[in-house]
């Protein structure tokens, strides 16, 4: 047994300023002999002996770190052997996945206790009368299309603001609210009002105050990488985007109605972030915060690459505008160079938590072509896989990004997890997993109501008001609120095997033991008693061997 | 078996332009059915399928990439699992190893094909008269002081090329040649004249001249970190240091001599880079290119980290000033951060050679206290272990970087390879690893003479000019020389254990298969027949199963 985390009970300073020296603490086995802290100081590694004390049958060892730079990077040397956030090598390894520590301003303490609950304005909920013949019947089976509207507004989010907080989430996260030819507006026409599609720039007004009335927060959607083609810069400022050598805009993958914008441009920069009523600043008069769109491309176009610039300009603007607020970015795959760099707090986590629990939790009959733009299908991976993922996904970037990171189970943009898993009890597990491992769950609008989708486009279901919610949503949600070791803990896997992974979640204050089965399978000998909080099994000789399930326990520090 | 490396028979297009789209080739066992190649363009990924051609009992997959960007990472999704520079993996892994396509100006073509050779001027020979009695006698003990000096001078240099060139090395490598007041020179008290002690400008004028009539090349040693404190920058621009809050001078590593250089500092910019004459552009009139000293340190300290703008800085200038210079970083860990920057060429390869081979051809009787500075001695690795870490080195950088690196298996800061091993048949597969492997081999002046020494201080023994040398140095830099495939060859392990490594280098041309053991074992299936080039094994049925040896085999393509 060998852990380390980023978490207070291993790094109980968790704002370290620079040019602080920090304690870190390791815990080992009974058997290690000697512990060694290596960081790195201005480029160069430096070596500090670790200190034992033994508690219980675990020997914890505390070193020093000096946080010389705003990501300090340390490792240990354990009896020889290199541990890292990649785990434990007996062979030399590069610094990429060592664990770092952070000494940028930490993101405001709500980011990481929120859960987010996204919604897709058009598909939520309608305030106006029906009648409209542009607009689809709310019950109207939905198309891939981007010109079916149904006519949702920010009204019917507002009218609807007790039942997201009843499921327990507290921060409102809509997708893009400008005005837009699409029925999904990511395709912006304006950045200057909200869509009076959507009840305008008042009903935003309305929704912001009864989100805040409830202590609530709200987060829109930005689009940073492009705008839609009927944006009035396209004319008004053609320098603000980028151009082919025959002078046409280039696009967003080639979408013609997507004109990419170039973070080159003064202009752009002003008008976007600087200014002092700029498009990121504005709206946070009512915003709590930002998601930002395809951040993964945002700044990047042949020799350029200042998606990290921007970034920090962005987190810069949103700070001044709003200190307390969020700033999340769209990268589904390998967001680990972007982070850590006084810019985007946390990344939407498809890589380190979507992928790998659908890889292990989706049912035989959901077998699309592509798993979300990989060809060949979703592998089905066991729980080593799964848990390896988790763990290099991890090691890619500081505890905090990762704790930072929206976890999610689907979106607009995806099958629905329902129609992923195909049975009730594996969903369950899914959101279970949302619930108790690091990082902060989305819940797309909907799947409280065990809506189904097969991919991004028919996942836009209209809400089915009136329908009964699945009651384990809420538990499972509740259960996190509860429990700051779901929201603030460690990790650290207890057991993995095909079909079961079981793992603590640890404070100073508080222990609990997870345990996640896609399928029964033989008994698992228990590490510890503890009392039932999620599942109903109790905690003594072996952890259950039914399945599908998922369990948590309460066990004495 | 899967095989992709970054050489010309997987990557033809060597030196592809930014916009180009090339091929990329994997090889795989016919067992496989699907291979995609993933690239990420402007952030996003994108897949392309590959086409199958089948050649001899392997299958060939041909795939296209773009090169949207100076760094274009990719990788293949082979029947479901991915396969990176970082190794075949059955789970979903970040990009950080992805295989690398670099359309910077690619480094000029000798720079790959040098064998170096490191000279520290004071130990090397001395052309003056003895009697000056501030030098040590030729023959006296080295001790460890920064005050012995022996008197060892460029002409001395000049007098020996002849040695240099007959063992087979073209590149002379000069520790720095300044006046400084120690006898390793790195703390500089002037960048603008050569020592006098060492013969002055004159003396590397006749040193440049007599190397370029030989076809050879002269290399530099530049300190961008620090200079000596006796430096007449410490008064006459003393903005151009770093300075502690109570005005004092920082330092290198906390030692007073050496204060360190503040690269915020246009002036220092200036004087160092961009200025017509400044010192990295000055010396270039007779140097072929330069080495950096603690490059992984320049430009880095606290909140500042512009070691990666210096390294184009200094690229940019020395580009302009000779355009065929060579320009390597002194970074012994974790470098690929800082590489594939249009910066740095390569760096010295401490991580992915020396200290692998180190750990696995150490004899019983080295046993130092630490390993370049890490606690706990030098750990004994096994084969696995060796070629797990030059494989995760080689994965953090791209082909390109790895292979303009400097292999080593000592240097001016080490023990030297012959008390390392403590056993001539184990030196020579040392160095016979130098030889065959990618990467720039550099030799550390006296290694051929089998001169020892524990640790750095000890190992700048002067050379013991007219003894013996040993001969099969001489013959595996000439192997080097006379094959392509070593020095251009891709790199494919073809049997691994604990204590044989056997590997092929190869190019479109030529099949080269090494076998290096550190001691006897159990015959190995012989993948080939060939005709032997070095060690006088034949390659029938097995390989040798004695050992320690080093044997290399031409096998038709």
């Amino acid at each position: 047994m060998m852990h380390h985390d980023g978490s207070a009970l291993y790094v109980p300073d968790q704002n370290p300023r620079l040019g602080s020296t920090v304690d870190v603490f390791l815990r080992t086995s009974l058997s290690t002999t000697v512990v060694h802290v290596r960081s790195v100081r201005d480029g160069e590694p430096a070596f500090a002996a670790a200190t034992p004390a033994l508690r219980g049958d675990e020997l914890w060892w505390r070193a020093r770190v000096e946080v010389r730079n705003p990501v300090t990077r340390y490792r240990f040397l354990v009896d020889g052997d290199w541990y890292t956030a990649a785990g434990r090598f007996a062979h030399d390894v590069p610094d990429a996945f060592d664990f770092r520590i952070v000494a940028h301003p930490a993101p405001p303490p709500w980011t990481r206790e929120a859960i987010v609950y996204q919604v897709f304005p058009d598909r939520f909920a309608r305030t106006t009368a029906s009648g409209d013949p542009s607009l689809a019947a709310w019950d109207e089976p939905v198309r891939h299309s981007p010109d079916q509207r149904y006519g949702g507004d920010l009204d019917g989010v507002t009218r609807h603001l007790g039942h997201i907080q009843d499921l327990g989430a507290d921060t409102v996260y809509l997708t893009p609210f400008f005005p837009a030819p699409s029925n999904h507006r990511y395709d912006a026409a304006s950045f200057d009002r909200v869509d009076p599609l959507l009840g305008g720039d008042k009903a935003l007004r309305r929704l912001a105050d009864a989100v805040h009335t409830r202590g609530m927060r709200l987060v829109g959607d930005l689009t940073t990488n492009h705008t839609g083609i009927t944006h009035p810069w396209v004319t008004s400022s053609p320098e603000v985007y980028c151009h082919a050598p025959d002078g046409s805009f280039e696009t967003w993958m080639g979408v013609p109605s997507l004109p990419k914008l170039d973070w080159r441009s003064p202009r752009l920069r002003e008008l976007f972030a600087t200014a002092p009523d700029s498009v990121v600043r504005k709206w946070l008069r009512y915003l709590d915060g930002w998601r930002i769109d395809v951040a993964n491309m945002t700044g990047r176009r042949g020799a350029d690459d200042l998606t990290v610039e921007v970034s920090r300009l962005l987190a810069r603007e949103v700070r001044a505008a709003r200190p307390d607020a969020l700033l999340v970015a769209e990268h589904a795959h390998g967001a680990g160079g972007d982070l850590d760099a006084d810019g985007w707090q946390g990344t939407m986590n498809y890589a380190g938590f979507l992928r790998p629990l659908w890889s292990w939790l989706r049912g035989p009959s959901f077998d699309p072509p592509d798993f979300l733009g990989v060809p060949g299908g979703i592998p089905r991976r066991d729980g080593t896989a799964v848990v390896r993922t988790i763990q290099a996904v991890q090691a890619s970037m500081s505890w905090r990004s990762w704790t930072h990171s929206w976890n999610l189970l689907g979106s607009h943009d995806t099958a629905r997890i329902h129609t992923v898993t195909g049975d009730p009890a594996r969903a369950e597990v899914a959101v279970g997993l949302l619930a108790t491992l690091p990082g902060v769950p989305m819940i797309f609008a909907g799947d409280e109501f065990g809506l189904t989708g097969t991919n991004g486009e028919l996942s836009r279901t209209p809400l089915p008001w009136g329908a009964p919610t699945l009651p384990w949503y809420g538990d499972l949600l509740a259960l996190r609120r509860k429990h700051p070791a779901l929201r603030n803990g460690g990790l650290r896997f207890a057991h993995v095997s095909s079909d079961a992974i079981a793992f603590w979640r640890e404070t100073p204050d508080e222990r609990l033991l997870v345990l996640a089965r896609r399928a029964p399978g033989t008994p698992i000998p228990a590490p510890a008693e503890g009392t039932n909080l999620y599942g109903g099994a109790p905690l003594a000789g072996t952890l259950p061997a039914d399945g599908p399930t998922l369990q948590v326990w309460s066990v004495c520090p």
